[in-house]
């Protein structure tokens, strides 16, 4: 395994570890299955890049991993959030998510909505209680997460998905879109990095800019997934965005140009790091770069 | 007017103005749906009861009424969120909230689910930016609100009642589901009044009581209204809960011992305060124990 790969599972099986610490699980009371429904939504596994940002970006800065853990954790629990209200009939309609029934496939449409609310207020809860952090830095990673969850950064832009559907819409818009609905958390999970790490000003700027640009490579990589991947590989129904009538990357550039606009975003966001002296963080986020376009599901 | 109306439409008024200036209005962008349909449901008027109790605690315990403003609208937010999403067609299935379409009647399902979503995270970012407050005061009340509002309080009790539905359950079990879905915002509203005025502990757990024992006593008094009240007065459908084969108050105790219940938690609600010394917003809050059981909407 390459270095990024070991240091990418490495990262992940601490996220986890931390998620199954924080989240909700005991069995007594009516409401249980609420907690349960979140457990099975944000324990389900997942490649958790959100909480390896959060990491790499706090080494990056110099800070202990331990310190960032909450908020790593905190992203991933907003991060399930948004895919189990974005898979709910009136949205998506999806009844697969890594390879797994969706969450109202399971226990339901109503339970559903009340574990994706209850998954964001714990998310910030989450953030909100990190004793690794002081006050201040805490109530940071509050406001962070909260605009860019909010309807400025996610929420907006799934809006913005929803005015889009059966239209032909512009490259910038598009943009504007994936920034805000894909974007807005991978610049959070960079930006909570950097906050639990010391709350540099300027740091978290480049950290902002380096989620906003691999996230944008991240959705193209995914346009051209669902172009080609099975379900089977995706864990999710391919070629949803196609049926649906949504403009892609792939719809408004075509796949060759598709491919050399992710590449050439790599390469900014690459450069972006310079800034940063060399680190074993820095080698790991150049090849996160590399990953996020080649990477096969 | 008496002067605990003249006082609750004063409060009413200063939280308007407030949630007319804090939420987003901008009329730019695919999004702006968005934030119209938040604003629709946040702006719809209302009592302003939890705003109120806000206010009113903060003053009990000596606080500036500025200082906890952006708490009483961030709470009033939050209970906009949880009034869009209960009435969806996969919860209550409701058309009808304070005499107007509801959210999803007016902006169709995707738009009024995102709005919750987007309102709830406000909520806690409203909270968190209260420039009147320190980063410790902010930081408790975003913990103190995103709990109350989260999977051990109003979608813990949300959750319950839906496990309820078709099903007799007992007097304490209904009591601990109104605490969760109602109770819990009441609680939390009177904390907050306390957090902004310098969040005194002993005075913060009296606030939590006051706000769980009226929260009961305001369920009860619900309940009895929509068992009389039209459609009109109301703002909502009635006869809702008996339809859909709801334990409530009235159906577990009768309409007698309801209404004494009622009366006793009104009393007893009353009682908690007296270890506060006399000032306007006592007897104010006194007063308030007597509205919620005598309202007729």
């Amino acid at each position: 395994m390459s270095f990024f790969l070991k240091r990418l599972s490495a990262n992940a099986a601490l996220a986890d570890e931390t998620l199954e610490k924080l989240m909700p699980s005991d069995a007594e009371g009516f409401d249980s299955v609420l907690r349960e429904s979140m457990r099975y939504s944000v324990l389900s596994g997942g490649k958790r890049l959100r909480a390896h940002l959060v990491m790499e970006f706090c080494a990056l800065c110099g800070g202990k991993t331990e310190a960032c853990l909450p908020y790593a954790a905190g992203i991933e629990m907003m991060h399930a959030f948004s895919l189990i209200h974005d898979d709910l009939p009136c949205m998506d309609n999806d009844t697969l998510r890594r390879g797994m029934p969706t969450n109202h496939v399971k226990y339901g449409e109503s339970t559903a909505l009340l574990a994706g609310d209850a998954l964001s207020l714990y998310a910030l809860e989450t953030l909100a209680n990190n004793t690794y952090c002081n006050d201040t830095q805490n109530l940071q990673a509050v406001r962070l997460l909260s605009a860019y969850a909010g309807c400025f950064g996610m929420c907006g832009g799934q809006q913005i998905d929803l005015q889009s559907e059966h239209k032909q819409i512009a490259k910038d818009e598009l943009e504007t879109l994936v920034n805000k609905k894909t974007g807005a958390l991978f610049a959070a999970a960079c930006e909570l990095g950097c906050i639990a790490a010391g709350n540099d000003a300027k740091k978290r700027e480049t950290a902002r800019l380096f989620g906003l640009t691999t996230g944008l490579a991240f959705q193209i990589a995914d346009d051209l997934l669902d172009l080609h991947a099975s379900a089977e590989k995706l864990g999710k129904t391919p070629g949803k965005d196609a049926e649906s009538g949504k403009s892609t990357f792939v719809s408004l550039l075509g796949e060759t140009e598709a491919e050399a606009y992710a590449s050439s975003l790599c390469k900014q966001a690459k450069e972006l790091l310079d800034v940063f002296g060399d680190s074993d963080a820095k080698e790991s986020l150049c090849a996160y770069c590399d990953f996020i376009i080649t990477r096969d599901h």
